[in-house]
């Protein structure tokens, strides 16, 4: 096997080997663009390296082999003593990884070489500082040798001679900090700087491999998901020069514009520079428009070339070039990093011109990237440092002024922007959630309770925000030496978990019609669809604008809340007597009727699943802590009043409904069971609502969910529950009441027993929220604090797994109960409303294992579609990666 | 396929299609014996009746084919006015349910048969009664005549009469008899008493099939696991009679002793007199040994045939026989039902005869039974009523004063036999259950924590009994009207759930010299060895005692409840320094390394599996509940104490180790990773303990279990900080400490992915409690008091999976985990700690998936060695079903 390659024996889709550096210089140079000369040693060479901690036997000989067939294409040779061949060795992996290995320069320069391209360049300042560079990149990079030495010499010179600039330099100077350079080379590494050129290469190549296991390379590549075993390719390439006087240069640019994606070259460049003095930003650099006056036909040939890149590898390229004395050398193309708004624009626009097809185009934005684009973001350069940070839990950006308690939010937030600041939300918090413009926590993850109803209402939110000290008696919050009042005024970022004081100006972005139509294309290549999960007309509304084909999950329980029901529910639940009971129930019918028939007529003619009533009923109630200490405290101080024995029978009440583990408890089916005339009465407000709209001539399509099934015998007896209130209303109206029964799949033994449990289901949900509890045995409320940062951190979890789902384990399950269903009930449809239902990733998932729609937030719609595209997709790929 | 069989048609091995009786009543025919004649209907006709709601096209006439034979050989027929044939017809399905279905006699009498019967029989009192009987019965079973009204006539003429007993009646008061009852019929059923014996056989025959579906018969079978689908077979036998005078009986008996298992025939008989007076008690039975004084023959044919019976069924025999005119006749045989001391002695004295082998003796006596064996009882006969029932939480009895706090129990427990009785238990009253005689509790099942250490322990206790209203404060308990005070004496029935005021006089049964024999036969048999659940030495004394061969189960976690341990394990969780941290640690370690040294010696030679801290380290805190009323109810007062403060300061810090679900929070595996010094500590006082006794020459063979892993990274590091400490204390003590390290599997996700965890797991042991929680979202303390007996009660669930596994589900779990686990670790070893490991089914399914060893409490050690014995025996025969 090869472990070097010149230029002209690789090509593009040879990344793997040649890393994407590499691999283009080698298209580039078969498709005959003026690339200098070079080869590339491949990424088996380094992983060898790693492996053996030696690099292959023959890897020096075949190096010296392409080595000579490079001096023999520029007729130079490396050292030589009157024209120098000098070359540019390289990093450059699969992945880009800007920045993160290391490059040397110059390299074949020595005291002999460096007469001969002052010689030959005619100019011995340019050569003397080629040679110091060289010392100084090869010290540090080789050698350890600590780069700040190699400046503060320079700096020292240039006081001495009383000049600002490198460029007032002059030969001599740079001649004398040549040798200033070896003395520092010699002092940090008791031996003199290699003359041997052949010595230089070998040390280069063998650092840019140790290179891939630097800390900072290590850390890049875990942060972006890049596998350590790939390794990186070096590129060893005849060096040209831009900075060989007026008609040299050099620059970078985009084919199209990275930022807005429209179709116009972009870029700048530096006339008489090296790459490096872009990078540095000492000079300000000129836009490439700039290049047409000053080298025409250098700009020409520039964007004819980069034009017919773009065509050739069918998208937006980012690329590198030198003029050396007016001549165009290419030195790198990529497919270019680009924002969100762009990356929809170019797709669009690609295929639209024809370059790629529909379907390329819809796999070319990364789902996630869409985020930005639904939300308000804060204006860019505001300049305002955050006071802290906490977790990006909902993106967008709010103003407003601050509040510790979901009564107040809900009281000043009907006439003023409000941000709701919390210690960590409860459902019944969800009146002042609802009435605020931003939420901000101290405690819980990315799915804690107020993470997940903020991305449901699309609100922005950032949780976890450690640094808090909020003291609600006090109404103040203190952040570090900040303290906030009740009524000062917050910004949050809940695109970037940031959070500021006062206001920063914030801005809608446009989302252009573009988005419009990738969607639309989506829309033709998926086989999923994408439901929302919604529990107000509100939220379908905005779930159906976002071109949800229906409601995958709509929660009953959070209707409860309202504070004209939850009396009614108390009164439910603690009734002492069937008429307490019953009059309750009434009231909440009634109440239940108008939920439903406003959600079906929002989504006329699309599928709406209602999850009968899931929580245990002690949510509805005050806490059992709360509850105690009032009761102590009015016993403590001989308190007699009717308040406060209504407290203690409360207390008893409360307390015989408390549970250890109320995740696992009396709720869904068992309470439905347990407690049938909830069921009964939800199902009826169901049946009603329907038969009205029905009537009405309009199309409601409601499916009844069952929640937190396990065994097949629960279905059968909740869905003959089920029937019994559809055939008596089906009766009492006349109505036709088509409406399927189906069931969550949240608890894994529902998933080993599917097979049972389809007989009883038209319809299955994967409720991969408490699904992933189950399965791994974690309480989502304790685990996102406790202990899963540190999983994440010690490399025991891969992701957080309530966050994007685990295949491994919780997939597995799902998988087993896709099967054994459908092998039960061949018409079963199948579907998942947890929130994995908007992460891309999971959304792939669940295209392969077969389901036919995803459900999630209104606001994560347009991501899922895209997202379910794309796993419809066989070959995809990833421009944006 | 024929329905009819006579009895020289059928053998003793078809009891599914004819029915116990009647494939006993064929086998005897089929050996000879004296058996009136006659025929079964088989089972598949009554389950044909049930389908189709009507009886198989041929039925009738197969039956009248077969009734022809039967007059034929008996030289008599139904309904003749001169010598009429009389029979019985019985029900008798393939599992005894004795009294739940109907029995009709003397079928065949009409107005002309009597007198004939009369004339024959020489005695016309016999006949008319026979007559009357008929007609009561018949009215009653086939025509739903009521019972009472035939009752009420009888004694309304023995009144008349002005006599005491039936027998003083005279032939003609029953003649007259015979015409009310036909009047009381008539104005039952609206028409006369069929005169046609064919009619009342067609009548009886169904009325039987009936009889099947019969409310008592359905909730007998529920109560005993018989399913609904088998069906009865019906018997139709010519009639004997034993009340035809002094030479003329009946009697039931035993081959042996049922009660103590003696080799000696047993059973009662009445002269002059028919089952039924047998059965109804009216007058008083004489030994069978006072037979052999009255009808010498034939008690010597009634010995000779049962003892011949006995040999040729293998099994002690429970018979019915009647005696005509001298001649024996054999209505019945069976395999008898025994108490559990009797079926150990019965089935090792059959062995010793050679009549059965040691392997069958092995699965004669129910594993259950066995608990009967080994705890003590209250006296039988003592006729003291309880006051209340609770659940069976764990068998024996105990008498003592009533004390109702754990610190009470622990105080006068030392020098008194006290009964805790409170609420529920926790971890923290370890030391009052531990002190206490017996445990009752008014709330919590099964497996609530009481009953779980209660078992654990060995100790008697009640739980979930709901009649209870305890008050602390007053001092007192109400049971309905009834006050116990503390102080007051309490008996305590704990196998079936009873609870007595006052003493009730007790007894240590006698574990006779079989039991032992039957354990011994049954560890040659077993394949799966049986282990035990295990804390202290001991507990662990206690357990080798039972044969267990090894500890399958330590946990760590009960020693740190330990009077002077909690104070340091406080320490240890609240630390605000390393130094204290390590203040603490070090005491633990001390204390720690006796634990395991006290262990490991006990068990010496046998493996010790020790697990790791498991539960969450709140749990060693106070609650938050009870420390937010005090420091609410302190700031009520405006205290400003010192321990005020204190507990303000651990108030925020219990609230911030709070967890809303802690049984899938911070615990197990997860705290080992978080926290390693407590790993570390733990596993030095473990290999500690080892080292020293290996020096002295012991065998001790620890091993290292962590509970609760998801996934295997997880178990890949905590088995690397395992090792580390081993390694560190084997240089330092020079000590070989061949200790494996395993894993707990009672994770959903664990299962799923059990061939990765395997790579990093000497053994797995399934901790089924957590995994039936997880598998089905169940929180056991939580379920168990709310909704699985309603789910029991409406057939949701067959049985409590906390009691007995579910197979269907979490089985499913366990079989994927063995396969995969051995797929990768060929040598993994395989147990089961949780509480299935004592229940009989559970071990059945664990040797059939193919563990090593199961574990369980000390007490059902012999309970699961005889199961585990009993599953591998291919071919089992319940003869105590």
């Amino acid at each position: 096997m090869n472990h070097v390659y010149f230029f002209d024996e690789g090509q593009a889709d040879w990344k793997d080997l040649l890393g994407g550096k590499g691999a283009n210089l080698c298209e580039m140079t078969r498709l005959g663009l003026p690339v200098p000369p070079g080869f590339t040693i491949t990424t088996d060479a380094c992983r060898a390296y790693h492996t053996n901690n030696t690099v292959p036997d023959t890897l020096w000989d075949e190096v010296r082999t392409q080595l000579q067939r490079l001096e023999r294409e520029t007729a130079k040779r490396l050292g030589d003593a009157h024209d120098p061949l000098l070359v540019s060795v390289r990093s450059g992996a699969k992945f880009s990884m800007p920045g993160m290995m290391d490059t040397i320069l110059n390299l074949g320069l020595n005291d002999h070489a460096v007469e001969g391209l002052a010689q030959q360049s005619g100019n011995p300042r340019f050569a003397y500082d080629a040679y110091r560079r060289l010392i100084q990149m090869y010290g540090d990079v080789v050698q350890n040798v600590p780069k700040h030495e190699f400046e503060e010499a320079l700096d020292d010179l240039k006081d001495a001679r009383g000049v600002q600039n490198d460029v007032d330099l002059t030969a001599a100077d740079l001649r004398e900090l040549v040798d200033t350079f070896k003395g520092l080379y010699r002092d940090g590494t008791g031996h003199d700087f290699p003359q041997d050129p052949w010595a230089q290469l070998q040390g280069a190549v063998l650092a840019v491999f140790q290179s891939w296991g630097n800390r900072r390379a290590v850390t890049y590549r875990r942060l972006n998901n890049i596998p350590d075993s790939l390794g990186t390719a070096v590129n060893v390439q005849a060096m040209v020069f831009g900075n060989l006087g007026d008609d040299s240069g050099t620059g970078v640019g985009f084919t199209r514009n990275p930022s807005t994606g429209d179709k116009e070259p972009f870029g700048e460049f530096l006339i008489n520079a090296q790459g490096e003095d872009v990078v540095a930003g000492i000079r300000t650099p000129q836009p490439l428009s700039a290049l047409e006056r000053l080298l025409p036909e250098a700009h020409r040939q520039l964007i004819d070339t980069t034009q017919g890149l773009e065509r050739h590898l069918r998208d937006l390229q980012d690329f590198e070039f030198t003029v050396e004395r007016g001549k165009l050398y290419m030195l790198q193309t990529r497919n270019g990093k680009r924002t969100a708004q762009a990356a929809v624009k170019v797709a669009v626009d690609l295929a639209n011109e024809g370059l790629i097809t529909r379907q390329e185009a819809v796999t070319r934005v990364d789902p996630e990237a869409l985020n930005q684009l639904l939300h308000p973001r804060l204006k860019p350069g505001h300049g305002t440092a955050p006071l802290t940070k906490g977790l990006p839990a909902s993106p967008g950006a709010a103003t407003g002024i601050v509040v510790f308690t979901a009564d107040e939010a809900a009281e000043l937030g009907e006439t003023q922007d409000v941000i709701l600041v919390t210690p960590e939300t409860s459902p019944e918090d969800i009146h002042g959630l609802a009435a605020a413009r931003g939420i901000l926590t101290a405690r819980g993850g990315m799915t804690s309770h107020a993470a997940v109803v903020a991305r449901g209402m699309g609100k922005p939110a950032v949780v976890g925000a450690e640094a808090l000290r909020i003291d609600r008696k006090a109404g103040t919050m203190a952040i570090g030496d900040t303290i906030v009042r009740r009524g000062d005024t917050l910004t949050l970022d809940g695109a970037l978990g940031e959070i500021y004081a006062g206001a920063i100006p914030t801005e809608q972005p446009e989302v252009s019609g573009q988005l419009e139509d990738l969607l639309a294309w989506a829309a033709e290549t998926a086989r999923a669809g994408v439901r929302a999960n919604a529990d107000t007309p509100e939220d379908a509304r905005r779930a159906r604008e976002f071109g949800a084909v229906g409601i995958g999950l709509c929660r009953t329980e959070h209707m409860f809340f309202g504070e004209d029901r939850i009396r009614w529910v108390r009164q439910m639940i603690l009734a002492h007597d069937e008429h307490e009971e019953q009059e309750a129930l009434t009231h909440l019918l009634h109440a239940q009727r108008e939920d439903f028939r406003g959600i079906l007529d929002a989504m006329d003619g699309l599928p709406v699943t209602i999850r009968l009533l899931d929580p245990p009923l002690h949510e509805f109630l005050p806490s059992l802590e709360e509850l105690a200490v009032r009761v102590a405290v009015a016993e403590a101080r001989g308190e007699h009043t009717d308040a406060a024995h209504a407290d203690r029978a409360l207390l008893s009440r409360v307390r015989a409904m408390h549970e250890t583990n109320p995740m696992m408890g009396l709720r869904g089916i068992r309470l439905g069971l347990t407690r049938p005339a909830i069921t009964r009465m939800q199902v009826r407000a169901i049946a009603e609502a329907t038969a009205t709209l029905e009537r009405e001539g309009r199309a409601p399509k409601p499916e009844i969910m069952i929640p937190l099934v396990g065994t097949a015998d629960e279905l059968a007896q909740a869905r003959a529950q089920v029937e019994v209130v559809l055939e008596e209303v089906r009766a009492e109206q006349h109505a036709t009441l088509d409406i399927p029964i189906g069931t969550m799949i949240e608890i894994p033994r529902a998933c080993v027993t599917a097979g049972e449990i389809a007989q009883y289901a038209d319809f299955f949900s994967f409720g991969t929220n408490d699904l992933t509890q189950l399965t791994f045995g974690y309480s989502r409320d304790d685990a996102q604090g406790k202990f899963i940062p540190q999983y994440l951190q010690a490399g025991i979890l891969k992701h957080d797994p309530f966050a994007t789902l685990d295949t491994e384990g919780v997939g597995a399950l799902v998988r087993m109960a896709v099967q054994a269903g459908r092998r039960t009930n061949p018409n079963l449809k199948l579907g998942i409303c947890g929130e994995h239902g908007g992460d891309p990733a999971s959304v792939r998932f669940f295209h392969d294992v077969g389901l036919d729609y995803v459900s999630c937030s209104p606001f994560r719609v347009p991501i899922a579609r895209l997202a379910a595209a794309q796993a419809n997709v066989d070959a995809v790929q990833h421009t944006t990666r």
